[in-house]
């Protein structure tokens, strides 16, 4: 099935067009993929759309309603391979067949190793031109949550830590409130608006009663939250925490407690436990337990001795650290428990950009490659 | 003596061109400020020059020796007044007024407020053209150690911090080589070479054996070292330390004991007591007595306690913050010991460069701005 492509130029631009669109739909289509799509007719754009909700309509369908006839003759430039399954919607390949379309473009083939290929064979034994690998690594950059569940089945996992420069999160005594300024807690919105879940520790939820819920206006019309995920090996969170008054939460523990269980479920939560082998929370089982529910994008925002556990466990793909410019100095409270013997055992993440985000830096650090996700044939 | 001086696009570059060469001379300089002295005639340079060694000529010296004859009716930028006084050399502007100049633009006057002007004034009274104040803000900045010790009577205290992304300066066993990139230790030895003095703790003579001295070849040239201070509260430096093998050490402590105080000396170590009221090291009393010495500028290579009580002792003027792109975690060893009790206590130094040193950040932070150096008239 392998073919050499030759892009043009105008095929570049059409597929990042595709990607902007998909960007779009980052924060409302989860569990689904938010994928971009642009159809092209004589070099005039006569149609675009990106992912709806899970259950509404695919970019491929968008895109088509927007171009009505004109999507005859047209070429699709697609960020993921159009669907061949009957989902809650029908298949988008049998779509553009119908439509007319007389070329689709595609950044990545299906993830799943399963069924990749066959919305595209679809197409191709309908007489379209097909081709596949055009962006692909820009691309699975903004797929990556979605890549990362279908072929790892487990989600891409941030971890969000905010510092002042000399690496504290809070005093000694616990007050954090606030290191970063307005425009990097903005972000932090953000952030957990694009999250399937986001994963916290006993401890802040305790210590900062924190709720975890996107709150900013700008985001009230995306019609979900994360679900809020909080690990508490001996189930302490309290049925009042301000945590709980959002539905949505998860409470993961490593010792089951009848009476306390019952006041959590009474508050809404759901509790399931997840011991490892030393009677700690499991986070590999609850990696994968997270993918099992859908989750592409996962957060962390918890302190020094979560963080530190999940940067130990392997499981952390990107960090995003908010650093003030501010000292607060020893003894305050640090980003990350490590317990280093030896310097050479340093974490050392790939420093993927660094930018301002009003008076504090953003460091976007990387343990994983999208690009792996690219599969090559 | 107020004057209104109106400069040309020419007046602007030449100034700038004598600030270019007085920041060549920063290494060789120390005590005498580097002054920068450009000649121009018709348009064109016929002389320029910077401060060389403590005794040797000054910078209107070197300028009009490469100008000669051709200094006759030309103009002198200088970026700081010149001498009238005879010290190690003859006043310059003795010397001016001899090689026929015939108009002296200046960027600072003398910074010490009991000769400010005099130069000026035996120019102007020999029939020269003078003004002054000419990128005054910039030769502040450029001459701000020996400002600092003119008008405060004591140096320009700069802390120098090489941490991780979450501030840890070393690991919890101490080990800290190398957190920082090969481009960011070199860099350090260029604050090195331009310091007056380096001042440690005895903490970390201790741990790290260090000689604090500049050893990089490119400053193997500049004939001097930094005056080496240990605070050494006890008296507990061996002998043997390896700072102690390059003279120039002045070992200070608040109790003297005079079998360590001996052997100290017989090392070639210079020993002197400054106890505050609880018996620690006069921080204060330590930097008049520096700038006694002729100190300009004096950079802190220290741990976390001495760096803590430099901060909260407010003789810090500038941090240079080495951010290497590494996590290290708790329990590693911190930047600063602060101890506060509330946020709102945190220091906001003013960010005044952020760059990149190889592959670490490299953060300039002030808590003093050298333009308040600058004296208005």
């Amino acid at each position: 099935m392998t073919e050499v492509a030759r892009y043009s130029a105008a095929d570049y631009a059409h597929m990042q067009h595709a990607l902007a669109l998909a960007a779009r739909g980052r924060y409302i289509t989860p569990p689904n993929p938010s994928v971009g799509c642009v159809l092209v007719r004589d070099g005039g754009v006569v149609g675009e759309g990106h992912s709806q909700p899970t259950g509404h309509a695919h970019a491929e369908v968008m895109a088509m309603r927007m171009a009505g006839e004109q999507a005859r003759g047209a070429t699709a430039y697609v960020t993921l391979e159009p669907c061949s399954h009957h989902g809650r919607t029908p298949p988008c390949a049998d779509g553009l067949i119908a439509a007319g379309v007389s070329r689709v473009v595609v950044a990545l083939r299906d993830p799943n190793p399963l069924v990749a290929g066959q919305g595209l064979a679809r197409l191709r034994a309908a007489g379209i031109e097909v081709s596949h690998g055009l962006l692909a690594n820009e691309a699975a950059e903004h797929h990556r949550g979605f890549l990362s569940r279908m072929i790892r089945h487990r989600p891409w996992l941030r971890v969000k830590i905010a510092t002042s420069l000399d690496g504290r999160t809070a005093l000694a005594n616990g007050e954090s409130q606030w290191i970063t300024g307005p425009a990097a807690r903005a972000d932090v919105q953000a952030l957990r608006a694009r999250s399937s879940a986001m994963i916290t520790g006993i401890g802040t939820v305790l210590a900062d009663d924190a709720a975890l819920t996107v709150r900013d206006p700008v985001f009230a019309d995306i019609g979900r939250q994360p679900l809020r995920v909080v690990l508490d090996g001996r189930l302490r969170t309290p049925p009042s925490a301000r945590i709980l008054q959002t539905p949505g939460v998860l409470i993961v523990c490593a010792v089951l407690d009848g009476a306390r269980e019952a006041a959590l479920r009474d508050a809404g939560a759901e509790v399931i436990s997840l011991p490892d082998a030393d009677g700690r929370i499991d986070l590999p089982a609850l990696s994968a337990e997270l993918a099992q529910r859908g989750c592409n994008e996962v957060t962390v925002e918890a302190g020094a001795i979560l963080n530190g556990a999940f940067l130990r466990s392997g499981l952390v793909d990107e960090i995003i650290w908010y650093q003030a410019p501010v000292i607060i100095g020893e003894p305050g409270r640090g980003a990350a428990e490590l317990d280093l013997s030896q310097l050479a055992a340093r974490l050392a993440p790939r420093v993927l950009s660094r930018r301002m985000v009003g008076v504090d830096q953003r460091l976007d650090l990387r343990f994983t490659d999208p690009a792996l996700f690219v599969t090559q044939e």
